[in-house]
């Protein structure tokens, strides 16, 4: 399996019709459930003061994680960093 | 309790003593698997291709972060960054 | 307790209506003074020349100055850096 | 009186005599707790998890300060950004 | 006295009111040569190339420097830097 | 499998010993051809003017990478930068 | 010949024509191709989590690479970041 | 006479009036041309891959300079850049 | 003439001779004061808490402020930039 | 022919010995001097207040720029940027 990292940076812009924006953020919540409660998505934290987050993923491959991310109903409004990440020596 | 996502970029001196540097890396080992047997370093990842770790901490408080990562036996050789986390709205 | 270094910078756009842009300014002032009364927002300073403030939070947890801070009514018109402060050795 | 905001990185080298380093150090404290009880140096916090500092001065001057931070046993081993503070319309 | 170097990027939105546009110019050179006669906005340059300003202000203090800048007639369309300046030693 | 994008920029120290260097620079071409001729590393380009190159790598996964990566005879006077790359649709 | 590394990162306006938009992704792709085809767009690959693509471009001349890049339906969308390339030592 | 370096970087918004941008283009090649014939406007390039030019200029005095900047008629879509050149020692 | 705003970031090394670093502040300091004597060096100021200065030049051409700086005792410890000034339209 | 427009960096360490700084200064002026003259250096200028250049090179290919760039005597010494430039529609 593959482990990445992905902070993501959500910046909805002020002029979207406010019912476009709610079922788009409900879309979104319930997209990343799924993925969480299919093991995908491993990790989502908040960051204090931010309307981001940074998550954790487990994927096939960064071909899956590419579909998975670019499907977010938020993703036209997002930064997107990506980090591959690899079991360090230290880790139990 | 509080999260905090640390990152870690380690860079040891070329000219540190060889058997300092062995000693001082296998401390820092020990030191973070204690920690993560006591469910304080809950996890630390490789960032892949760089002697760097993305790590999440699980604490009582910042005060009690500081003091963790202020004893590593690498901290003079690290930049730190820190960042507090909290629950996001979506995870299950 | 911890304690939490906040900068804010605050960047409401020129086509807000007038009259949300007043009420929006005028609920921040009272919200911030009434978390001052309470001690959770211990220091407001202005930054010269700029619209934007260090503050320092002194709260519960990092979970409670999330709630706080995206509950600011200019939250949506900002970019805030959150940094955790600790007792400094030389603090008396 | 005027208000500024400092932050303090220290970067002490690895090469520094020991006995020059920890007398440094203990002078640098002695100074520091010597101006907060003049209450000059008004707030000092750590920020965690790095060997750096957020403090506030109440001087007469932005001359009184350069002073006082030129004086700093510690000063050619810091990089230090001041930012000129005023009251904020919201401060109780 | 307290003197202050302050960088001035000016950035006026083209859909700005042609009218609104050039009365706030004209304000705002008014305001400007105002102070100057006071001997407060001590010097006032034109960046090469830019629609920005190098200034110095002589002023009682910080807050009031905070005070002229934010009754900038072009304030809302401004970043401005600030930097405390002191007397250098070679100064004659 | 997986395509990574590497960016590697070397910077050998001038005090390195001479013979060292030769050695572990000769033990970089030969550990770099091995690995193209096994069809991990497919591409390696120098980027003008600078001792740094571009790669690409085709690995079963990211873990496999970081051990390549890191066993780089000039790992360590390198900084990496690693990103993920996925098929493009447009891509023949 | 000449080679080049091209990042192409693209911000489609959210406010173009929903039909514009599909007929200039077609034709970029379209364009892409044909020069794919020809031998000239020697790699295109797309950079997991964002709407960018790292490519490689063997060209007559840097001439010739500018005015394909321009000729690039979504040109007026893209940042654009050029990087001359040539043989690697180590290159089989 | 003074040399500058000069680079401009130019974004026109995709909203200005068809027959204003094509004439303000036409206008721009025609003030360049005339200040290329009069020997002020020494070198102008395109960079590959950017709506952006490096230039040189040879004038009277950088006053001279940012009159003729100013007077760009695309000069509100522009960011500019300016360096003074002087002349290389190992310049024929 | 020709105005310049510079900024000095002087940074001498720590081993350098105590008394090479004691003549060459000197030097600096009777170079700089014979500048300010002619009217070339017209402003000279301290940055607070920074080893660091802002000098405005007064001088023919940057051929002569690039002789004035490069000649400076301290120049090969100090990062400089020059920007050229003009004259701004609301100086008095 | 394909054109390149290079900014070169110098930083010599304080700690070279005199003599090779000498002779490895005076090899970059002839090996420059004698590429002007051969019309591949087409322009050199240095940048005013630092120890930097830019330089425009006419050659047959970026393979050839490497060469003649990481032959510069003072190349183990330098941060080079490379950009290529094309024809501008408005040169004359």
């Amino acid at each position: 399996m593959a482990l990445f990292h992905v902070r993501m940076d959500v910046d909805i812009p002020r002029d979207l019709d406010e019912q476009v924006r709610t079922d788009t953020v409900a879309r979104e919540k319930a997209y990343s459930q799924q993925l969480q409660r299919e093991g995908t998505w491993v990790h989502i934290w908040r960051i204090v003061g931010q309307y981001s987050n940074i998550s954790v993923f487990d994927v096939e491959s960064a071909d899956e994680l590419h579909k998975i991310l670019t499907a977010l109903p938020l993703f036209p409004y997002m930064d997107i960093e990506v980090m591959p990440l690899t079991r360090h020596p230290s880790a139990l």
